[in-house]
Parts: structure tokens; C-alpha cells; sequence
């Protein structure tokens, strides 16, 4: 894919405040000439024959087709036996790193990116209960996904130059299993020698990130600690509604999200903050090596949230999402 | 046991720098004439006759005896199929229960204690090597250990007086263990209907925790979420020379201890920081019941912090530990 040619990406625009964050992307995407298509999908579970709901076959295809998606948040399906459609997608298209920076927006100087294998570890979905009252829940740790997710993250580091990778593990706990995740991360660290390695308790890596985040470049580590620690950084730089994810998969297939909620009681209000899909459309285009689109994006998105004047309410400002995403466009434009 | 017998205590100096804090908080109590026999034990682990390292049998049964005990950092046994002695410690005494408030330093206005799982979870020691390259660890949750802790939660809430308890789990993607463990505490706040209750997922408690620590007051949870989450308040209220930690059993058994290193670059030059271990005694008292002498040692200590005149190098000060033990001391006395 080239910046020259037009791209077909699949938009799943979710549920809640999530189309009007959708179009508030496409419309800034519109006021920078980004040469992509949009192709909108509904996810919205359907029941297959055997009982169970499915994403609709629709749906992957488009993803299948496209190899590149934009996602806003989904709603929970609520009932037992349903599981998290966003771990549906992941799984369904083998989506193993979970990227997500937590970079300079204008209010810190935090820095950093957590990589976090997304396929095994807690989330295997592999549980029992042995005898009532007793339960086991298998946490997951394979060579192939270890390597795998590291080698990304390396990569990752030394393509965005970036000079430290920490690899993030309780192995003085799970000998075996995070022992495992470690020594794949040794590995992979022997082959990159010009960048940095360090190897960090998860608890203490909690710790030092809540007293110095700055001290943190990139960050790699299993599934359930990547879902912590993510978390925890976006609270760092002012919250879900900053901060951009990215599912990167084999070949380059790839779905960015914005991880918050879809925050029900505002939706269809025009008050949503679109920002966090936004900046996640940003990363894809990084991703699509669309380098230039991606910076004056970024740099207006930026420059519009440091000016301070037209931000929407969970930013502390009154303006609705149309303003604030009119304030972009015009910054682009300009 | 009343404040007016004297107790036998058993205390367990530990590695690096524990001796010489231990010793600091044995002249505290000295000083505020707290009427407790000390029982020096080592736990430096011995060869049995399997080859394999145990915990020296006196030390057991000191603690055994006494029911009591106070512990300084150990270092982590090198080499293979050594397990960490705090955690031989908690499974040889059931230490059900460990407790870890993060109160009003002088430095903040946090306010909060987690309290976590400590016998079970990821800690459970079960794993298995599958095929090469594939490995399993057994996240287990029980109704019993889930129950108990919750149990105890609840009553350390009413007790000390504390609001609300929010339980941390990850049930949206481990439905089944995580599920078994909100189920206890949800049978267990029914019977606290003066407590508020709360649910809410770890990672979200994260990202809440670093924006705004006051509004969560005690907190249950599974093992490894308290392992994670005990750190990351520390590090909100100055890190771990400052936080103290108690174990729990059944039937008032109970090892306080502080969490921190033994950090073998300082020790045995009288410059380490004693008051994650005193503070660590501060809660033994108030286990005790002896409430007065908590209450002034801790007052001491608190007054000696605010001061800021004798503080050890890492509070940003030029004191040793002994005359931070001194000034402490003399406010005792007067
Ligand atoms: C919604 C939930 C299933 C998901 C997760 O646990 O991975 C979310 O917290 C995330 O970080 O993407
Ligand atoms: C030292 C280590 C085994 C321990 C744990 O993981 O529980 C420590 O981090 C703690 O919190 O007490």
C-alpha cells in the first residue's frame, strides 16, 4: 500500500458514541485529503444456527478483505456465555501485539508505549470448575506467541526509535510460565543489541511508572499485564479518551480502537471527545507508512487540544464534538 | 492478650539492611515502653535431608509458639526450585489475609488499604511444562480462601471504620475464577449493610487510582491484583520504605512485615529508612489491641517526617537511621 493509491479500510464504527466519533474521524480524514475508503460494518452479533452469536459473516469479511480496520467501542453483549466481542476480534484475526502509546499530548511529558501480547495468558479462555467452589483458570504462555510478540516489540523500538525495551513479568512467581515469556524476550534482545534491555518485576514496574513515568520507553509483557499497565498509563496522561490502541497481526493485517467505553449516557448528543479514535486512526496511518497525513493530523489534534479554547466536556471545556472536530479540520486546512 | 501483659513476639531481622532497622524499631518500642519479649529467629533456609531447602525448624516454631511476628526484608534464595521465603512463610502459617493500608504520610491525603488473597490465585505454585515451548500456571480460586478474605475484609471495614469496600477483578474475561471470587464478595456484602460495596475491574481501578487515590477506602481483591495494585499506591505515597504490610491467619496468627528490599548497597551503614518496619509494628500493636502505643508511635514517627529535620537520604534528607531512630525517640518521651 502505497500513499498514492487509495486504500479500503473497514469501519467499525460500535456502538454508543461511536458513530458519531466515526464520522468525526472521517471528517477530519476528509479535510486532509487522506486517500482511504471507508467501508462501515455492523458487528452487532447474529445468532447462528447452533444457538450461539456470531460477529456477522459480513463483517469479517471486510476485515478479511481490507487487512486494515478502524473500530469505535462495542457494547458488552449482555447474558452468560457471551464473550467480549472486542476479544472475539482479536482472536478471529490472530491480532497478537496490543500497541498503545501513551506519547506527548500537551499536557505531560510521558512518553512511552506498552506492547502487550494479545492472543494467551490469562485471556486463553481456558477455565473449570474442578468441584463446586474450586476453580482453575489456565493462564496460557507458548514460545511462538512469546517470540513473536517480542520480536514486534523490538522491531516496534527500533522503527520508532526508540531506545529501551523493558520486558514486564512475575517469573520470580510463575517460574514456568512468565519464565517462559522472559527468556523469549532474552532472546530476541540478543539480536537487537543496539537497543536497550531491561527486565522488571510487573509490581515494580507499577511503582516507578506512578513516580516517574518518563523513566519508561517501550514496554513489552504478557496479556493480562499489558491490560493493566495500559490502563494505568492512560490514567497517567489524562485518561481513555487520549489514548489511541492499535491490534497489529500477521502480514500487516492490523484493527486500531479507541479502548474507552461507549458511554451510553451521552450518546447521540454531539458531546463526545473523539480523540482517542482519532489518535488510533492516526497510528493506522502510520501503519499505511502514510507519514505526512499522520503527522499534520496529529500536529492539529495537538495544537487544537494545547489552544484549549474548543474542547469537549471531559476535557474540561464546553464545546461539542462538531466544534471541537471543526476546530481540527480548519487547522488542517490552514 | 491484653496491653497490660507482656507478649512474646516473634522477630524475624531478615537480610541486607534488615537487621539494623529491626534493631531501630526495637528501641522505639523501648522508648514508648511497649510491653513486648522480642524472639530473635533466623530463617536463612537449611539443607534437609531431600536436598531441599527448608525454613529452619526453630523459626517455625517461634512462630508457631508466639502467633505473632515481625519481619524484615529476606533475600530471594539463588538458584532453582528455591521458593521465595515470604511466600513459604505465608503458606506454612495459612496467612490468609495480607493487609496493606496506604494512610496519611504527611506527604498526602490518601487514605486507602488493600487488602488481597494470599494463598491461592497465580500464587498457587502449579504449573506444568505441556509439550516444549507450551506452558500452563493454574490461576486458582476457591470459595473457601475467596470467602474468608472477603469476610475479613468486610470486618476490617467496620472495624476501622472505613465506608465502602471495592472488590477488583478481571470477570469480564475470566468469568469463571474471577467470577467465583465477586460472587463471594457480593454473598459476604449482603451481610455488611452498612458497608458500601463496589465492583470494579483492575484495570479501570488503575486508571482511577492514579487520578484521584481518595475516592477508593478499602479494596479486595485476588493475589496477584493486590500484588500489583499494593505497589502502585506506595509508589503514590512516597514508595515502599513508607508502607507498612500484615499477613493474617486464622485465630489472631498474624506477620507484619515491610515489603521493600533489602537493599544490600546501603546495608550495614546505618543510612536505611526503618519506617516501613515500624510502621509495619504500628499495625501489629493495633492487632494487639494495644491502641495507645500505636497511636504514639505513630504520632512520633509522623511528627518526625513533618519536621523534615532528620530524615534518611531516601525521604531527601541527611539523617542517619539512627538519628532519625533518635529523634523519633524523643518525641516518644516527651
Ligand atoms: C473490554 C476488555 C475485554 C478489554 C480487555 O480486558 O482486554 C479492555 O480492557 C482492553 O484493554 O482492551
Ligand atoms: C517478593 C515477592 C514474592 C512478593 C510477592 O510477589 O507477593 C512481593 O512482591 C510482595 O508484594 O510481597
Amino acid at each position: 500500500p502505497s500513499s498514492n493509491n487509495r486504500r479500503t479500510v473497514t469501519l467499525i464504527p460500535g456502538d454508543g458514541i461511536g458513530p458519531e466519533i466515526s464520522r468525526s474521524v472521517q471528517q477530519i480524514f476528509d479535510a486532509a485529503d487522506v486517500p482511504i475508503n471507508w467501508e462501515a460494518v455492523d458487528v452487532t452479533p447474529v445468532k447462528a444456527p447452533d444457538g450461539k452469536f456470531r460477529i456477522p459473516i459480513h463483517a469479517i469479511e471486510s476485515v478479511t478483505k481490507n487487512r486494515i480496520g478502524l473500530k469505535g467501542p462495542l457494547a458488552t453483549p449482555v447474558g452468560k456465555g457471551h464473550q467480549s466481542l472486542n476479544l472475539a476480534l482479536r482472536k478471529q484475526f490472530n491480532l497478537f501485539a496490543n500497541v498503545r502509546p501513551c506519547y506527548q499530548t500537551p499536557y505531560t511529558n510521558v512518553d512511552l508505549v506498552t506492547i502487550r501480547e494479545n492472543t494467551e495468558g490469562e485471556y486463553s479462555g481456558i477455565e473449570h470448575t474442578i468441584v463446586p467452589g474450586v476453580v482453575q483458570s489456565i493462564k496460557l504462555i507458548t514460545r511462538h506467541a512469546s517470540l513473536r510478540v517480542c520480536e514486534y516489540a523490538f522491531l516496534y523500538a527500533k522503527q520508532h526509535k526508540r531506545e529501551k525495551v523493558t520486558v514486564v513479568h512475575k517469573a520470580n512467581i510463575m517460574r514456568l510460565s512468565d519464565g517462559l515469556f522472559l527468556q523469549c524476550a532474552r532472546e530476541v534482545a540478543e539480536k537487537y543489541p543496539d537497543v536497550q534491555f531491561e527486565e522488571m518485576y510487573l509490581d515494580t514496574v507499577c511503582l516507578k511508572m506512578v513516580q516517574d513515568p518518563t523513566q519508561f520507553d517501550c514496554l513489552v509483557m504478557p496479556n493480562l499485564y499489558g491490560d493493566i499497565l495500559s490502563d494505568l498509563c492512560a490514567g497517567l496522561i489524562g485518561g481513555l479518551g487520549l489514548t489511541p490502541s492499535g491490534n497489529i497481526g500477521e502480514n500487516g493485517a492490523a484493527i486500531f480502537e479507541a479502548v474507552h467505553g461507549t458511554a451510553p449516557d451521552i450518546a447521540g448528543q454531539d458531546k463526545a471527545n473523539p480523540t482517542a479514535l482519532l489518535l488510533s486512526a492516526v497510528m493506522m496511518l502510520r501503519h499505511l507508512q502514510m507519514f505526512d497525513k499522520a503527522e499534520r493530523i496529529e500536529r492539529a489534534c495537538f495544537d487544537t487540544i494545547k489552544d484549549g479554547k474548543t474542547l469537549t466536556g471531559d476535557l474540561g471545556g464546553k464545546s461539542k464534538c462538531s466544534e471541537y472536530t471543526g476546530e481540527i479540520c480548519k487547522r488542517i486546512k490552514n
